[in-house]
This record gives C-alpha cells, sequence and structure tokens, in this order.
C-alpha cells in the first residue's frame, strides 16, 4: 500500500489538502480532545476551515448521547457548533430505522438496550420503542419471569427490531429479553461495536460488549451503525447529500476511522498523531488500514498557505 | 467415524455394554429428567447399576449450585444420591484453583463473577475470594468508580484470579472489575461456556454469555472447567481415580457430553435421545462427536441380561 503523505510543516501541500475537500469528517475524542482536555489551536482550525467554506461533520460511536447532549459536551468543551453538524451513532440507527428499515405497522417498534440519547433520537423521528431507561427493566429476573418470557406474556408482540448501544444498565433481564426477540424474528442492530469505551486513561466496557451476549447466544451477528461499518456511511452521505470524492474522514484510529473512510471510497483520510494510534501502526505489515495523509496534529492545519 | 452401536432392546449386548464399565459419569437435564419431569425408571437404572458394583457421578455444567445444592435438586426430583457423586462446574473450578494453580500467597484471591455456589465450593477449598453476591458491587457504577478503577484504590491487589459462571446479577461494574483485574494480569477461569441455559422450554442466557463481554474486551480466551473442557476430566480423573478405559459418559448433547467423553478418551460414549440431540445430527457429515452407544432412553438399560 501506498504510504500516507506527511502535511505537517509544509503550508503549501497542506494548503493543497484542504483545497481538494468540500467536507471533512471528524472524529472527536483523539483529534479534537483527550478525556476532558482540548487540544490547543483546534477551534481556529475548526474555524478557518469553516471560512474557507468546508462543511465540518462531528462523526461520533457515543451512543450514550443524542446529538442535542453531544453539541452540550461540545460547548463544554469549547467548540461551536451547531446541531445539523454533529452525526452520533444513536442518531445514525434512528434514521436507519426509519428511513431505510421502514418496518410494517404492528412490527415497528424496537426494543433498545441503551440509555437515553437512543430513545431521544428514536422520537425524533417517530420510531416507538420499549425498554432502554424504562425503570421496569431495571431488576433482577424473577422465578416469574422465565415462564412470562417463555410463554411470550412479558413480551411486546409489535417488537421488529432488538437495536443494542452501550447500556450502563445492562442485566440478566433484558439480555433475556433482547435474546426471546432475536429468537422471534426480530432484526439485531447495533449503534456500534467498540469493544470498550476510553475513560479516566483506561478502558471500560463499550457498546460491543453490551451485545455480545446476544451475539453468542443467536450466532447472529448485528448490524452496527457507528463507525467503521458502512451503513453508518450511507446514512451520512444520505443525510448531507455529500460528494465522496471531495470528502475527507479525519481521525485517530485506523480501526475506526481511517478503515471507515477507505471502505467508503473517500477522496481521503487524514490521520493524527494525538490519539491511539501511531506511525508505526499504519508501517505494519497487518495495518487493518492506511491513511492518505496524515499531521502530529489536527492545529498543523493552520500552518496552509496558498 | 464408526456409527454407534444401538442397545435398546438387545439384552445381550446391554449387558456387555455395561460389564466393559466400573463408572458411568451421568449428564442431568435430558438424560435424567427434563426441566423438573423426572424419566420413567432412571431411579431403578441407577439403582441397578449400584447394585452391579458400578459407581455412578453425576457430572453438570451448572455452576451456580455447591455440590450440596445440587444433591437437594437430585433428592427433590426423586434420585437418591450423596455429595461424593456430585461433580459441578462450580466444585471442578474450586477445586482446580486450589489444587493446580496453587497461587502465591499475596495472589491468591479470586474475584468471582457468580453466584452462591461458587462462593460455597471455593470456601470449602479455602481459597479467598471477592465478588460473587456481595451485595456492595449490585449497584450501578457512578462517575467516581471510574478513576477509583482506574487509579486502582477499588481494587483488591491481591487478586490473580477472574472466575466468570452463570450470574443472574451480571452489571457494567463487575464487567469492568474483571476487565481491570485481566489487565492486571489476572487468570481467567470460566465454570463453562455453554452460550444458553435451558428454562421453562426455551433459552436464557448461559456462563459463556456472561464471560463473554470480558473475551471481546481483552481478546483472551478463558480456561474453562466445565464440558467439554478436558481441565474438567482431568479434575474428575483426579479426585474419583477413574481408569478412563473402564468409564462411560452418558449425555444428550453431542457437543458438550459426548465431545467430552470423546476427546477424554473414555471406554466409552452412550448417546441418550431424551434430550437435545438425536439420531441425524451425529450422522451429520458436520457432526461435532459420535457417540459409541445409544439407546432410546436411559431406562433401556435396565433390560440388560446376562
Amino acid at each position: 500500500m501506498a504510504q500516507p503523505k506527511y502535511l505537517t510543516g509544509d503550508p503549501a501541500a497542506l494548503n493543497e489538502f484542504i483545497d481538494r475537500f468540500d467536507v471533512f469528517l471528524f472524529d472527536c475524542d483523539g483529534v479534537l480532545w483527550s478525556g476532558d482536555h482540548l487540544f490547543e489551536g483546534v477551534v481556529e482550525t475548526l474555524e478557518m476551515l469553516r471560512s474557507r467554506g468546508k462543511k465540518v461533520v462531528f462523526v461520533t460511536n457515543n451512543s450514550t448521547k443524542s446529538r442535542a447532549d453531544y453539541q452540550k459536551k461540545l460547548t463544554s468543551m469549547g467548540i461551536p457548533s451547531n446541531i445539523e453538524e454533529i452525526f452520533a451513532s444513536a442518531y445514525s440507527s434512528a434514521i436507519y430505522i426509519s428511513r431505510i428499515l421502514k418496518l410494517p405497522e404492528g412490527k415497528n417498534k424496537v426494543f433498545v438496550i441503551g440509555e437515553s440519547g437512543i430513545e431521544t433520537e428514536l422520537r425524533t423521528e417517530n420510531v416507538p420503542f420499549i425498554g432502554g431507561t424504562d425503570p421496569a427493566l431495571r431488576r433482577d429476573i424473577t422465578p416469574e419471569d422465565y415462564g412470562k418470557i417463555a410463554d411470550g406474556s412479558l413480551l411486546d408482540p409489535e417488537v421488529g427490531v432488538v437495536l443494542a448501544g452501550l447500556d450502563f444498565h445492562i442485566n440478566y433481564l433484558k439480555l433475556s429479553l433482547g435474546f426471546q426477540y432475536l429468537q422471534r424474528g426480530a432484526k439485531f442492530l447495533a449503534t456500534n461495536l467498540d469493544s470498550t469505551l476510553p475513560n479516566s486513561h483506561t478502558f471500560f466496557p463499550g457498546a460491543g460488549s453490551i451485545s455480545i451476549p446476544l451475539v453468542n447466544m443467536t450466532g447472529q451477528q448485528p448490524l452496527s451503525l457507528g463507525k467503521p461499518s458502512q451503513a453508518m456511511m450511507d446514512a451520512i452521505e444520505g443525510k448531507f447529500h455529500l460528494d465522496r470524492e471531495r470528502t475527507c474522514m479525519v481521525g485517530d484510529r485506523l480501526n475506526t476511522d481511517i478503515q471507515f473512510g477507505v471502505e467508503g471510497g473517500l477522496g481521503g483520510t487524514l490521520a493524527v498523531l494525538t490519539g491511539v494510534n501511531k506511525k508505526a501502526d499504519w508501517e505494519a505489515k497487518d495495518a487493518v488500514a492506511v491513511p492518505a495523509y496524515y499531521v502530529d496534529k489536527l492545529s498543523d492545519l493552520r500552518a496552509a498557505k496558498s
């Protein structure tokens, strides 16, 4: 594979790079900030891109937040944005269900394993759902539940989809219900399949580790609506009517961001070295994806000069 | 592969079969009973085997029950037994940790994901543990927990093993703790890896679907102490000093019971048709294991005549 072009400190190459694209898709953690530390020069870099007429989209696998929640997070980090610039996996899932799946009446409810961000986005798209943050499911399974789950009396016959995202309140009862709906023919979707979630400089269970018991029980893989799944790319394209050739994915992770852009056939991918992956990772023989360009840090783009 | 010998209705062949073995290892659900229905003639069949001087061992992957709990279950089903005839995966795990792993002082605690059966067996073997049914872990994760898990202040530095079994109270906090212990070098054990648990004529999450998030997060496979893992067979051999050539595994499932006996190099395996698998399953080209003998039902053994 061709090795990526290094742009840091090369004003003409940076300028040419920026000119090649109309749309920049941004991963956030590891690119704009790390944990709760905003990287220097990020706000100015985004401002520079906007002032050159570029469309900026924040693309995140975070499924616990709605777009409005995520905008609050961007604001709290000091990054100006508007809600239409945000594309999160809960939203991606909601529009996939409402606009692409188009479930038949009477079988159009979603059983949600996840938090309020998913519920908010499903509501916005007028998709009926059960589960989610419902306190009635935040309890132990009881001896009576087994029979009621088996005979269907504890199940909603209108459920046609199981959507699993990150759920901080995952439990045996929710997994039992999710499995039953899948056994009875519900479609299996996941907001994203990240196995881990970074927090406090270590890792915690990610959305993919919430849905994996259902994969293990059914032998079925869910359709993921998060990076690097192309179902998310299709949803982004559908919403923004972007020209893939004139779009660039910016990220720190090869196996989500860069793979997402490469498999999506985008005109370019830009890796930054402020997150998970380093130069050696794409130089490795078994690299999952190689970016087209890289910079040390996002704010290096500010040196662009025509 | 050779096709199994059908013994039902053949008194001489049955007699010869029984004569070939000193020890019979029995799977329970699907062989002795189904759900809470005891099969006809089971008690008399076990009595006949005992009266011919055979050793009978009940081998179960059920990890929520101690041997004493399981004996109560056998009694409630009307099956006489003594505790020394019972070999359950919680017990298998406890003796593996105490007698084979022999953890060093200061790193010899077990972090348990599971129910009281595991705790009882660990206590009997004098293995120190934390987690399990501790009510302090039956709660939601809090924002403060992330930092305390990351910096280790919520962790016990003496934990050297994570043991995962069936846990009806699985939650995000327990998975987060289990992952941290594994990241810090704890050995990864599982009582068994059954993906599902039969109940009320359907399926619920099994022990293997409780540990799978940790597999997904770490990329590590646990050592299983339940069927068909040969670690369980080794533990059975160690306890009963059995002659494998003179031992027969009796079960209904090819991918647990029969595979367990075949891979263990036992003198024989007997399939019964009162449970999960049928004749067509081992006649299939991709059969995971083929029994040496089969009968329609366990009580067919009573027709044996010398």
